[in-house]
C-alpha cells in the first residue's frame, strides 16, 4: 500500500501530481521538495513578465483567483507538504529512501518513500564558450533570472542586447527586450534560419521578416566564439565567426538539458537526449519511480522515436496520469505529436508533427503543399492572409505535420489544433479534405485553408499540381534559369513585367484558354499568381494541352514576397 | 464515358463540382443552369453586408482577387458554361434528360446528361401564417432580398423589427440590424432558448444574455399568430401568443426546406427531412445523378442517424468529392459531426456533436461537465472567460458533444475544432484529458480549459466530482431547497453572506481543513466558488472525511451570475 509519494521539483508536474493525488486519497503522506524557494510558477510566462505584459513577478506564482501558490498554500488548501530548499542527492533504490541536503545549512537527511516522483525539469544549456559566465550573461530558467533581467533593463542598463539561439524562447526574449524596453536586440542563431527544430526553411523566412520587420537583427549561419567583458565584468561584445556585436547583456536560448543526474546515478535508465526513459504509465525504470515533464523522453507519435519536449502543457497532462497510477487506477500518456505555438510580436505561429527535413531523417519520403489564403471569408473586413505548409509521406499519404503562420493568434493555433489528432491517429491528406471545422464567415472561408492544404497536397501527390517550393524558384530565377508566365490580372502583374521585361509574361487567366500557345512548350515555365491557386489552375489547363514544362510557385507572389521581400 | 455533365445550382456545390471537374478534364462538357442571374456567392455573407461589414454587395459574388463571379468569368476562367435564368422542372431518368424553363420567356427544353449534379440547396421556411407574404416580410434566401433588406433600413424605413426563429441566421440578422443600423429589434423564438438545434439551456443562456447587453429584445417559448399590416400593406405588427410587438419589418429565420421537388417527383429518395438520400459518394439512389449542399441528407457521425447541415462549408467539400468520383476517381464523404459556429456581436459560440438532449433522443445516457476557465494563461493580459460544456455518454465515455462561448473568436473556434476529429472518430473522455493542443501564455494554460473539461467529466463520471447543473442549482436555491457554502475568500463571498444570511456560509479552502466539521452532515449542501475548481476540491475533502451530502455547482459563480445576473 502506498503511504509515502516524495515528489522531486516544484514547478509544473510536482504540484500537479501532488494535488490531484490528494484528491483522490486523503491518507497518503505527500512530500514536495524543491532546490528553490519560488515554486509551482509559470515559467513560460517569465518572457511576458520581462515585456511587461505581467507587471509583477507574484502574477506568475499566483492562482487565477490571485492567491499567491507558496508553501502554506499547499498545507492548507491542497494538503502537501512542500519542503523548498531543498536538494536531491541520491536515491538508495533498494532501501525506498532519497538523499536530501538542505541547502540554507547544509544538513542531510534521507526521506522514505513508496513511490518517489522525478519531476526536475531541464536546465538551460550555457555553452561552453569564454564568458559565458560573466554576470550580465542570463539565461532563462527561473524567476531569479526573470527578476534580475526585468531589473536591469527597468533601471536602463541595457542599451543593446545579444540573444543567443533563435528558439522559441530566444524569440520571445528578443520580443520582450525589444517591444516595451526598446533594447537594439540581435538574435545570433547557428542554423540557417529562426525556429529550426519547429519550421521548415521556406516557413521560418516569414517569422524572420516579422522579426526584423518589428527591429530585432537576425544574424543566421554564425557561431558565438566568445563574450567579452571589461575590467569591471560587465559585458562589453559578443564575437562570432563573422565579425563582433557590441552589447551590454547576453541571453542564452540555446536549448535546455534535462537535470536528471542524482536519477541517472542511481541506476535509471536514460534516453540518448540525457533525459529518463519512461513507458506509457509515466514509469521509470524502477517500478516505484515516476517521471515526468522536461526531464523524460516522450514518444513521438509520428516518427515513432523517442524526443523530449519541454513545455508546461504536457507536463500538466502528465502529472494527472502519474497520480491515476499511484493511487491504482491505470492511466496512460502515449507521447507526443510536438504541437508547438509562439506569439511573435502581433503574428501568431503554430506547428504539430515533423518538419520535411525531421521527416527525411525518420526514414518517410516527405511531399508538402504550401497554401496563402485569408483566415476567414475573403469579403470579412478583418480576414488576414495565413500561411500554411501540409507534409505527407508520399508513399503511404499519411499526414506527417503542419505549420502555420499568420497574423491573428488564435486563428492560427485553431489551424495547428485541428490537425493535431489527425497526426496521432496516422490519418491521410483525403481525411484533412473533408476534414470539418466550424464555419462561418467570421471564422473561416467556406474551403478553409486546412481543406484547401490538404487539396492541394491531394493535388501535387496525384500529379495534378506539379509546384516547385517557393525558396527554389527564387534561387532559379535569380540564376536566370526560368521564366515566369504570371497569370493575375495586368495591373497586377505590370511591375513585374516592367521590372524583369521578357522573363516575366503576363497572360490574365481569363484570356488563357485563347492564348496558351503563345507560350513556350520547352523551356520551364513558372506559373504565378497572388497565391498559388489561379497558377495551379492554369497549369491543368497547360498539361491538358500537352505542356510538361510548367511548374507552379507554391503560395504565389504572398510567399514570393516573403521570401525576398526586394523581389518587388 | 462520361461527356456531359449538367449542375442544377450555382451557388456553392455546384460551382465547386464544375470547375473541380474542368481541372480533372479538359474535355468534358459541363453546364451549370441556376434560376437566378446572381450566382457563385457567399450567402452566408449576408448578415456582415445588411450590417455594413461588407459595404457591397459584389463583395459576396467576387473571388479574392476581385474578379466578379458572373458566367463570363466561368467561361474564360473556368471553361464552365453557365445557364442563368433557367428552371430546373423535371427530370427524364430514363432518357437522361433534364427539362428546363427559361424564366425569362418561359421557353422549355431538355438538355441531355452522362451524370446530373443536383445542387438545389434549401429555401427559407415561410410559417403559414396570417402576413407572411407581407412585402416587409422577409426570409434571408438570396442576394435579392439582402439587397431590399438593406435598401429598406438604409433609407430609415425601419425604426423596429421583429426576428421570427432564434438560429443562427435569426441571431445574425438581429445583430446586423441592431449593431449598425440601431433599429430596435426583437426576437421572438418557440423554444425555450436561443440556438436551440446547437446550444444545451444552460449554454444557451450566456447568447441570451450577451443578445440582450446588446440591445437585442429576445422573447422565448412563445408562438407568432399572427403579422399584422396597414392599408399600404406595410407591416405594423407581430402577434404571438402573449401580446403584440410593433415593428416595421419582419425577418423570418425559421430554418429551411431544401429544393428536391423535382428531383423527387423524378423518384429519386427522400429522407424524412425532404432531403435527398446519398451514399458516402454522394450518389442519389439514381447511379448517374449526384447530390450534396442544403438539398441532401448527411450521416451524422455520432448519433449515426440522418440530418441537414445546411452549410456552405459541408457543401464546398462535397463538391470535390462529387467532381472526383465523377471523374472515376473513388472518394468519400462519411458524414458530419455537425460543427457549428456564430458570432454574437463581440462574443464566440461554436458547438459540435450532440446537445444533452439530442444524445438522449438517440439512446446515450449523456452526462456534461461545464468548466469556466480564462482562454489563455490567466496571468496573459487579454485572458477573457470562456465556458465549455463536454458531454460524453456515461456507459461508455465516448464524447458525444461539445458547447463552447466565450469572448474571443477563434480561441473558442480552436477548441472545438480541436474536439471535432474525436467526435467523428468515436474517441472517448480519456482522449480529452490527455488531448495535446498548441501551448503558450498567448494561446492557452497549461491545462487547457479543454483538457479540464475532460478531467472534469472524468472526475463525474468516475464519482469523485458529484455536480449540480447551475440552472438547476439556481431553481433549487430560490426555491429554498438548499443551502450554500462558499470557499472563497471572505472578500469574495461577503455579498452572497450579507444578501442571503444564514442561507450562504462561507469557509474559504485554506480553513476548510480545520473546520469542515461546522458544515451539517444531513441537509444538502451546494459548494460554490468562481469557477467550480477550487469547490470540487473541496468536495473531495468532504467525501474523505464521510461527508455524504455535498454537490457541486458546476461552473461556480462565473456561471451563476449568467444564469440569473440577478443573483448578485
Amino acid at each position: 500500500m502506498v503511504k509515502r509519494v516524495i515528489i522531486v521539483g516544484a514547478v509544473a508536474l510536482g504540484p500537479k501530481v501532488a494535488c490531484r493525488l490528494r484528491r483522490l486519497d486523503p491518507e497518503i503522506q505527500i512530500t514536495v521538495v524543491d532546490r528553490d524557494n519560488l515554486i509551482s510558477y509559470g515559467g513560460c510566462g517569465i518572457p511576458y513578465y520581462v515585456g511587461g505584459d505581467i507587471a509583477d513577478i507574484e502574477g506568475l506564482c499566483s492562482t487565477s483567483s490571485h492567491v499567491v501558490r507558496d508553501p502554506e498554500f499547499f498545507r492548507t488548501c491542497k494538503g502537501v507538504k512542500i519542503m523548498p530548499g531543498v536538494e536531491a542527492m541520491g536515491i538508495n533504490r533498494k532501501e525506498k529512501k532519497l538523499d536530501i541536503q538542505h541547502l540554507s545549512d547544509g544538513r542531510k537527511e534521507s526521506l522514505e518513500y513508496d513511490k518517489l516522483v522525478i519531476a526536475t525539469g531541464a536546465t538551460p544549456f550555457r555553452p561552453p564558450i569564454p564568458g559565458a559566465d560573466l554576470p550580465m550573461v542570463f539565461t532563462v530558467s527561473n524567476l531569479h533570472n526573470a527578476k534580475d533581467i526585468k531589473d536591469k533593463i527597468s533601471k536602463g542598463h541595457v542599451g543593446k542586447a545579444v540573444v543567443i539561439g533563435a528558439g522559441a524562447i530566444g524569440i520571445e526574449m528578443a520580443e520582450a527586450l525589444t517591444d516595451l524596453w526598446g533594447v537594439e536586440t540581435t538574435i545570433i542563431e547557428m542554423a540557417d534560419q529562426v525556429l529550426p527544430t519547429a519550421l521548415g526553411k521556406n516557413m521560418s523566412k516569414v517569422v524572420e521578416n516579422q522579426l526584423e520587420k518589428h527591429g530585432v537583427k537576425v544574424m543566421l549561419s554564425e557561431k558565438v566564439e566568445c563574450i567579452n567583458g571589461d575590467a569591471d565584468s560587465q559585458v562589453t561584445s559578443v564575437e562570432t565567426s563573422n565579425g563582433t556585436m557590441e552589447c551590454d547583456m547576453v541571453v542564452l536560448s540555446a536549448g535546455v538539458r534535462p537535470n536528471t543526474k542524482f536519477a541517472a546515478d542511481s541506476g535509471l535508465a536514460v534516453g540518448l537526449s540525457g533525459a529518463l526513459l519512461v513507458d506509457r504509465c509515466m514509469k521509470t525504470t524502477d517500478p516505484d519511480i515516476y517521471a515526468g515533464g522536461d526531464c523524460v523522453e516522450l514518444r513521438n507519435l509520428v516518427s515513432g522515436e523517442n524526443m523530449t519536449m519541454p513545455l508546461g502543457s504536457l507536463a500538466n497532462r502528465q502529472g494527472r496520469i502519474i497520480a491515476n497510477n499511484i493511487h491504482g487506477r491505470a492511466s496512460q500518456f502515449n507521447g507526443t505529436v510536438g504541437t508547438f505555438c509562439i506569439k511573435v510580436f502581433d503574428m501568431g505561429v503554430a506547428t504539430a508533427g515533423l518538419t520535411s527535413d525531421q521527416a527525411k531523417a525518420n526514414g518517410f519520403d516527405p511531399v508538402h503543399a504550401i497554401v496563402s489564403q485569408p483566415d476567414r471569408a475573403h469579403f470579412y473586413p478583418s480576414a488576414q492572409l495565413m500561411f500554411i505548409k501540409l507534409i505527407a509521406d508520399s508513399k503511404t499519404r499519411k499526414i506527417l505535420g503542419i505549420e502555420a503562420v499568420g497574423g491573428q493568434d488564435d486563428a492560427i493555433k485553431a489551424r495547428v489544433d485541428a490537425i493535431a489528432p489527425l497526426l496521432q491517429l496516422g490519418l491521410n491528406v483525403d481525411d484533412v479534405c473533408v476534414l470539418e471545422t466550424g464555419y462561418a464567415p467570421p471564422f473561416a472561408s467556406a474551403m478553409d485553408i486546412i481543406n484547401n492544404a490538404g487539396n492541394a497536397l491531394d493535388n501535387i501527390l496525384e500529379n495534378l499540381n506539379k509546384p516547385i517550393d517557393v525558396i527554389d524558384f527564387v534561387e532559379a530565377f535569380k540564376n536566370d534559369e526560368i521564366k515566369v508566365l504570371d497569370v493575375r490580372e495586368p495591373k497586377e502583374a505590370e511591375p513585374f513585367v516592367e521590372k524583369y521585361r521578357d522573363r516575366w509574361m503576363n497572360i490574365p487567366q481569363s484570356e488563357l484558354r485563347e492564348r496558351f500557345n503563345e507560350v513556350s512548350r520547352t523551356d520551364p515555365v513558372c506559373l504565378v499568381c497572388g497565391t498559388g491557386a489561379r497558377s495551379y489552375e492554369c497549369q491543368t489547363l497547360f498539361v491538358h494541352n500537352g505542356f510538361t514544362n510548367t511548374i507552379n510557385v507554391q503560395g504565389g507572389h504572398a510567399m514570393i514576397s516573403i521570401i525576398d521581400p526586394e523581389f518587388i
